[in-house]
């Protein structure tokens, strides 16, 4: 059973080891909005809070059994670390295809890791298998009370650092963020709010809240991989349905949006699971005239994605734009083309002109160009004007 | 004159306008590294410090006047928030080819922006010339004593922030902001040193104290183009030359290099400027024993800049690799190599498999693949076990 004892206790623990991660306001964002930066919280993620409060739940006799855990992220490192802090064998099972980053990452935290070929499930049953084997204590990820109790420290944190918050938004993966954060809060300032966020493609614990039930999903897509949980705990879920006000859900273009928003105006790098309760705010899926608290849960994005959701964002939002057309080949042809684009205040950051492109007859040519525009109104206007100048839009 | 008097009272001026900006310590920089996060400041740079508490001591007369001033960046977004705050007219002079981010930006605080056709000498020239037909008031950059005791603010804080501070290292552009930190902090705490950082390619102040006079550039090029400054100011350069210990410079690399461990290892997003402090400290251009403090000066990157620093900083660490070889033309070849690359422990991120390339033969195949990869030594490893295997690196 959780209690606001074992809260206020992990919190304890936790000092010294844990950082109190900053709650920033997000001016940019809104007038209203205070990010918790657990993304700046050691090893990048919340997680480390749970792990150790686990961890150190131990006894001696546990301890020295050693710890087995499965994940290809977040929980990976918060284990690791904490084992590593504690002096307990830690074994990490990953999928083989995780990200390198991530792979290196917990192993520099000094843990054993096991490759296990296929996706996750092959590694949740290798880190079993493992468990049964060696005699190793599963570290569960999620349902579990001292590891919802140690994410229970993010709540306490929120209310010393805003007393009068209104509303509080979480990322759900398996729920035990939001247990301990709901939990905490509900306790101690009832009248706040808890709003859970899921990634539409891996909605269980909304799923399962609307149907009274645990529930799970035969597969979860998004690109909030921290989140993408088939099935909630039933721990987990009993705390959501009697702590957690209402559930949301974002897609990923709204998650995508939200990370680009937490870069370009609030300077901070979010993880997809970390962004979508940004994302549920920015996209109007709770009421944003309350003081607000959205819980950045971490930051372990690959970097690559960032350039993918960069590019994308940009394109989405009209600030990035593609026009294809069909010049005359004859010199100065080019040049009539730019300067009516320079004209609308469009600036040129790519052109391709090609005579051998299947779609130019003989006597034209193609001219491709990536814009910088301010919005999708200004597209519109340059395709306008190049239309009315006879130039046609290739699609 | 600066005196301390001057930044003490920016600093009570400045309350409830700048943020006081977090101290956040970047563990997985260094084990004795803070960050002064001035790209959390509003604005997204330290700007606003100076801008407001330069606007605020005019008169009632001058503020009628309006103001005017001119920059492709940080300057203009400072000094158009705080004129909108105090209610002064702003008439923002930006090269025209200046990044439509920006421009809106400025815009956006309620600044008149005046586009001028060429590079921001011309647009310096159109700010004269509007301040001496308009009557205008002239605010400078960073050659102004309000300006600088302004900028001192954010020593004042590091101090409260960090009392046992021992190295404090700081952007220089024009060095306004340099120039209020150290004096700050050598009234306050003169053991404490005060190093600053230009790039090697704008090392203006830097050739400025070698020559122990005030010298100028005939050109600057570097991607921290928030301090690419051709000649400091007499002013700032007298502050320089009496309270920084050192001037050290990075090159293009090390900034992008800062600018990919800000983001993935401390998830903050920092403008080339704004990274420099933390190159000198990766790249062990400063003493990195001491209890450090760099200054991040700002966020303000484009975010498809960001893109092509990942691309490049991954590249240059060994984290992504381009390898292209020949196959034979049969069924199974491509998968006898890519079986090979697998066992490795590299992730294949894209492969392009052509039959049409001028450098294969009529029986072989060209195979160009984009590996996830460790470090340069992993690298080296896949090239030699390809080539032990009979396949020849095509550069």
């Amino acid at each position: 059973m959780i209690t606001i004892d074992k809260v206020i206790s992990a919190k304890r623990k936790l000092q010294g080891v844990a950082r109190l991660t900053p709650l920033n306001p997000a001016s940019k964002i809104g007038d209203n909005i205070y990010l918790k930066c657990e993304n700046l919280q050691l090893t990048g993620a919340f997680k480390i809070r749970g792990a150790y409060n686990k961890l150190s739940s131990l006894s001696e006799e546990e301890k020295a059994k050693g710890v087995v855990a499965c994940s290809a992220g977040n929980h990976s490192q918060g284990i690791a670390y904490s084992a590593g802090l504690l002096g307990i064998h830690a074994t990490i099972c990953m999928p083989a295809g995780a990200p390198i980053s991530k792979i290196e990452a917990t192993r520099n935290y000094g843990a054993e890791v096991v490759l296990v070929p296929g996706v996750y499930d092959d590694a949740a049953a290798e880190a079993d298998r493992l468990a049964n084997e060696q005699g190793y204590i599963f570290a569960h990820p999620f349902n579990d009370v001292h590891v919802i109790a140690g994410q229970g420290t993010i709540g306490l944190e929120i209310l010393d650092q805003l007393p009068d918050v209104e509303q509080v938004i979480v990322p759900i993966g398996g729920g035990g963020l939001i247990s301990g954060i709901a939990f905490a809060i509900k306790q101690l300032h009832p009248s706040c709010r808890v709003i859970g966020v899921e990634a539409e493609g891996a909605a269980s614990m909304f799923k399962s809240k609307k149907e009274g039930k645990l529930a799970s999903l035969s597969s979860v897509s998004t690109i909030a991989d921290g989140i993408a949980v088939k099935k909630p705990g039933d721990l987990t879920f009993e705390l959501c349905s009697k702590y957690v006000d209402e559930i949301v859900t974002v897609n990923d273009d709204e998650i995508a949006s939200a990370i680009l928003a937490l870069m370009e105006r609030e300077k901070t790098v979010a993880e997809g699971a970390g962004a979508t309760s940004v994302a549920a705010y920015m996209f109007n899926k709770v009421d944003t005239s309350l003081k607000t608290v959205c819980v950045i849960s971490g930051g372990n994005i690959d970097v690559t994605m960032i350039s993918r959701i960069i590019t994308k964002g940009l394109s989405k939002s009209g600030r990035i734009t593609n026009i294809t057309t069909k010049v005359v080949d004859k010199p100065g042809s080019l040049m009539a083309l730019l300067d009516i684009v320079a004209k609308t205040g469009a600036n040129i950051i790519s052109i391709n002109h090609s005579r051998e492109d299947e779609q130019s007859d003989i006597s034209s040519c193609i001219v491709s160009m990536v814009l910088e525009t301010i919005n999708p109104q200004h597209v519109k206007e340059i395709k306008n004007k190049l239309s009315k100048n006879g130039y046609k839009i290739i699609d």
